[in-house]
């Protein structure tokens, strides 16, 4: 993984701040302090061992996996299995519980009709509404379909020991992973979270892993520091009035990774009136849509790139048409690379800075140290800014109004 | 179709300035006013009929219809796939030609392996990139598998007499589509360009087209528009430092209206360094992901929520668990419908201004109706931002750096 920007652009004094956030974060001394479990990849040897064990029951078992939950229990799997797997092929893993949609829930119920079922649900208080009510649904109909042995197939995802989730897995029999302590939702890809269903997608999660471990060590010292980089980066801009940051990826399967992103800057800085909007484009389609607004519209944008060298197939183009000639012999990865590398020209010369982060080839290993490199640099970057970037007190808001509505008590 | 805000936010200065608007886009009288053509959804029973046919050959002769296209030539037709098709069985209409990725085409030739297909390439010019590869490729494919008859597979949606496209299909003997000369690609998709793969997907393009011109009717006049309250709002909270619109809805089959969404405006209004960001979230996933922000961040925010009154099939929650009492009895869209509420209520406590687009239903109607009150409402609210809301300059740009890096000659 390379992060490649304008060298010019760091400021002694934003350099400076950046050191003082880095040295927070490794030394505990920050805000959210007791929320920094992620920086070690932690999880042991026997947790992973019983995730295999168990994805692999799945495998064998059932057609689909059903993965309930929502935020941080959702979109690091999704990310990392949309990244890796076949664009067309059906996937083995789905989702619920990350909606409120009765449409999508009764579409589900035809889907799986036929099919053999297991669930795996995710949530740390085992109250999240979305979650709770679709486990509430879904495991009727596993009872329906299975009986006594529905509990063979139902996986919970939660608090170590206490908590209604926790509760009913010890009293149904279900088997429990644990989401630790110290290790908030969208920090948690790297735990039993994402990772059993990751691992029920059929994907290496010990290569993710090993790439996460890989950065891990990469990132640790001060001097030539990505992380440290790319959050300096971030805030220098931001300081310029360039208030929305773009994902930029060439690859649509990085779609995902980007809402993955969103989630983790967009919550851990949108606080105190402050914090730079995460906005995603996937390219070369959104060149089509969002490409007049970036090139030419309100100048309060910069893009990070990421940007694969390598596909897993390329294809020739032959083409013996007047009009594309200019594209014969070539192959259509050198065609989006082009377009990559030209979008990054006009849009640098439309006052749009780009970043770009450059990995050699979208694998296991590739995932698991993007995931580690935004985390840290999250990390960093809000504490630059100022901000705990471990919390997240606004998602209580719309929750606290919900439920009033519902006629909720206390 | 009803829009709901709070009335005290119009000012007289700026319904005047939308009546202004308003009468150069009736009079044709604006910049761009060679590209009206979709204010009178006018496509012919004719070309209706000839559409229909089509896609009921497609139908029965394919197993899928693989969709060449990309902006205006895909992001309308995949929006009103979407938003009314079952949620998780396959989809007959899947679309190439978006992107210059290897491994998404490699991953569709495997797809289509043992299938049979036809295709649709839509580009007005013919000579755009991404189709223009995509079609290459496929044809070939295409041609390997049926021979001669390949000819009876392949439909071309483009400019009435010229181009490359037009050229080809007369040599080649495919059948043609329109797209209008007077209609921009941003605003097509009630033209062949979107209705020939919605008819082709089984959805009644009749009603679309129902839904379209009650919209044309109710929307003509001055007085109580929608369209006109709608571009003067944006404009109000624009002026007020509004910068990011984000489009928020509570059903996931809307996701992809989002997206063409964000192509309408943001392609129509980005330019001249002005314009609203286009955004979306998709609720209530994105509650638990943009949420924290939204609620919090920085103050540069408005919201446009589509609410869609009824569900399809509802569901009952049965829930005996103490802490998730309060859901008894309630079904899923009454919890979704007071998330929903709840949710605004909070953003407008936090200086999130709420707009709210209500539908009774997601069907034909409403999908047309929608359509042309966005298309409408933009063609004012460009007008009102001083630009020309039918042109693009700016998405030649990257395409210029990236020919040249091509070594494409003039």
């Amino acid at each position: 993984m390379k992060l490649t920007y304008d060298k010019s652009m760091i400021t002694e004094e934003y350099h400076a701040k950046a050191v003082e956030a880095f040295k927070a974060l490794h030394n505990g001394t920050g805000e959210g302090n007791d929320f920094l479990g992620w920086l070690d990849v932690s999880i042991s040897n026997e947790e992973i061992a019983k995730i295999k064990k168990a994805a692999t029951k799945i495998r064998n078992s059932s057609d689909v996996l059903i993965v309930i939950g929502i935020g941080g229990s959702y979109l690091g799997a999704r990310a990392a299995i949309e990244a890796l797997s076949h664009h067309f092929f059906p996937k083995n893993v789905i989702f619920a519980g990350n909606n409120l949609s009765s449409d999508y829930m009764n579409d589900l119920l035809d889907f799986i009709k036929d099919k053999d079922v297991s669930l795996n649900v995710i949530s740390k208080s085992g109250t999240t509404t979305e979650p709770a009510i679709a486990f509430n649904i879904l495991k009727k109909w596993m009872d329906e379909k299975y009986g006594e042995s529905a509990k063979e197939r139902i996986y919970i995802t939660t608090d170590k020991e206490k908590g209604i989730l926790k509760e009913q897995a010890d009293r149904e029999g279900y088997e429990t992973f644990v989401v630790p302590d110290d290790i908030g939702g969208r920090y948690s890809v790297l735990t039993a979270v994402g990772l059993l269903p990751i691992a029920a997608a059929g994907i290496n999660i010990d290569k993710i892993l090993e790439g996460a471990r890989k950065a891990k060590v990469a990132f640790a010292e001060l001097e030539n520091n990505a992380c440290l980089e790319y959050a300096t980066l971030r805030n220098i801009l931001y300081g310029q009035g360039k208030k929305i940051e773009l994902l930029v990826n060439y690859e649509p399967k990085m779609h995902y990774f980007t809402e993955w992103w969103k989630q983790l800057f967009g919550e851990s800085e949108g606080k105190e009136g402050k914090g730079i909007f995460p906005a995603g484009v996937d390219n070369t389609t959104d060149l089509h849509s969002m490409g007049q607004y970036i090139q030419e519209g309100e100048r309060h944008l910069f893009e990070t790139v990421i940007h694969i060298e390598n596909p897993y197939r390329d294809i020739e183009i032959h083409c013996d048409e007047k009009k594309l000639q200019f594209l014969d012999g070539k192959t259509l990865n050198e065609v989006n690379r082009m377009a990559m590398q030209g979008t990054a020209i006009a849009h640098t010369n439309g006052k749009v800075p780009n970043l770009m982060v450059t990995i050699e080839k979208l694998d296991e290993e590739s995932i698991g140290e993007l995931i580690y490199f935004f985390e840290k640099s999250c990390g960093i970057s809000g504490y630059m800014l100022g901000v705990n970037p471990f919390n997240q007190p606004g998602v209580e808001a719309y929750k606290k109004e919900m439920f009033r509505l519902l006629g909720k008590g206390e």
